[in-house]
């Protein structure tokens, strides 16, 4: 019998958690049967998106249970086994976290095929340090790569402006969007944090958002010609100043907004965010003269779908010069259906 | 010496437009020059965009100037021609709305080049009805394409939910969508509007926002399966109904959101939208487990990058599993720079 202290979720959290929703518990583990491997864990990860769980309402993911373990990645090695895909002395990274050891059997071990970070992955201590693939080379520095390069598609060239960057996934935006030959603005917390983006990570400014007078003032300083792509991991007043910056054509990734986690009763501008960012929503602002390049093949398209009968269309007309401001005015009270139009002359033949 | 009726700005309106913003003028243009042509205006197109050009506001076009005539697009017809390039009787198209009459010069012909929408530009009555080219084969209908095909990309087996269903735009969009194989779901804010969208242009289902108890209710009856492509013409509370029912990776092409054109002093949110449909912003909601079918390529990239010394990281750790809460709830006050983690153990060797 192997003794395992775990954490477990005690209350949900009013707001910000506190000590008092969690408790240190021990439990016994039996012997391993066949198939199972036990697991001691070496390392285990705390992450924000962990503050989500904790309130009992369906998201992308399930919420931490009372009295049950909490969950998280965590890099253990295998201590004993009777699974022939894993030895004793082999590190594996799990989604187990927030408890000293734990049994995984052969459908543990395989994980959802759903989600890739289910399941047991042996992880090699000779490529980079087994801690880092709960980091930087785990799913941190992935959500900095997919976010930062997959979605918002930094080139060079680009004003980056990052917050929270100094934390683990920020920190990874901005060293990565300087590989890509932005111009890298960060935000952080502390004049420590500041001075390690500018010595360390290399971006080309950074402040420290409780030092200024507001987080617009500090981007207009140090970003004077606008932000192309925004990487958001705080929300609240971070992402109203973001938006007022963005260039034309801007992309704003929206990964996380730590500052609204504890709030319970949030804006409901700060909710629609929260939930388009937990459905993975796109919201493309779109005005259609950048469109125009496709006119010619949307006419092509259009006339065809005309002769076919798959296209109506009404006409709302006023006629005269003398009425164009009743038809103007008609348009936010509904007076028309389809096309408001003004017919100032008949062709001439 | 031709008398031409013009409509112009008189005062720029505090929320809705009056017929106070307006006055009628009669000026009398001169005879034409070398090089120039006569247009006699037959129709005039009236938008709901052009409520942001009666502001005195920097946006993605020019304010109108109090004084001056408005602008906007329009069918005329040559009724004198001193230019090779178009003789009496050609109809053309322009930007020179409000006015019976204009003068147009090589320059004024030519147009912008920067401009799609500048310029005069021929059209053929006999391929579309002149008015046309105002509306569904025009700007309102390239927006519908733009919008729904380019950008958000509607798929067959979509669910697609259009506000303004019945506007010029919006009555598009439902049937592009519908040809395109999607489920569409319409609103507007009449039943007549209601009924012309279920007869003629062949939603599967359309509601009156003005006779629900809201629009999300409304909602959850006709989108029962939630939402995949939502084009925004309204704003306000569709914005926020439609946020919530839309599902995973669904995409909102932001067009309008004319329910807050005339509020001068809209809620903070609205603000952040409008400006995310002026600067064409793209807002991405991203989760990254959904990405790490791309994961080897990044762990791939990221050991290059940290070989040649280009990315460094943080760690900030705690010892012991009982200092695992400590760590998490540190997220919150920034206690850490770069990944926090828990070490829980030491390997063995």
């Amino acid at each position: 019998m192997i003794e395992s202290r775990e954490i477990r979720l005690k209350a949900r959290p009013q707001g910000m958690p506190t000590d008092e929703c969690f408790e240190l518990a021990t439990v016994g583990l039996p012997e391993i049967s066949d198939g199972e491997v036990l697991v001691r864990n070496l390392w285990m990860s705390v992450d924000p998106y962990m503050r989500g769980r904790m309130d009992d309402v369906e998201s992308y993911i399930q919420p931490f249970q009372i009295g049950e373990p909490l969950e998280g990645g965590a890099i253990g090695q295998v201590v004993a086994s009777k699974n022939s895909e894993l030895a004793v002395g082999d590190f594996v990274e799990s989604m187990l976290g927030w408890r000293e050891y734990f049994i995984a059997n052969q459908g543990m071990i395989d994980g959802d095929p759903a989600n890739p970070l289910d399941g047991l992955h042996k992880r090699d201590p000779s490529l980079l340090p087994l801690q880092s693939y709960l980091g930087i080379a785990g799913m941190p520095g992935m959500t900095a790569y997919s976010g930062l390069v997959l979605l918002a598609k930094a080139r060079a060239g680009d004003t980056v402006f990052v917050s929270g960057a100094a934390g683990a996934v920020g920190s990874t935006v901005c060293q990565i969007a300087k590989i890509k030959g932005c111009t890298v603005v960060g935000s952080a917390g502390s004049e420590k944090k500041v001075k390690w983006l500018k010595d360390t990570a290399g971006v080309d400014a950074a402040f420290n958002y409780k030092k200024v007078s507001s987080v617009s003032d500090a981007l207009s300083k140090v970003a004077p010609r606008g932000i192309d792509v925004y990487f958001e991991n705080v929300g609240g007043e971070h992402l109203t100043a973001a938006i007022e910056h963005m260039n034309d054509y801007g992309r704003i990734a929206l990964c996380g907004l730590i500052a609204d986690y504890n709030e319970p009763s949030g804006t409901e501008e700060h909710g629609l965010f929260m939930q388009i960012l937990a459905k993975q929503v796109r919201v493309q602002g779109f005005i259609v003269t950048s469109s125009y390049d496709q006119y010619p093949k949307f006419l092509n398209e259009l006339a065809g779908w005309i002769r076919e009968g798959k296209i109506k269309w009404e006409e709302t007309v006023l006629e005269g010069i003398e009425n164009a401001p009743a038809a103007f005015l008609g348009l936010f009270s509904g007076r028309n259906t389809g096309k408001m139009l003004v017919k100032l002359a008949d062709p001439a033949v």
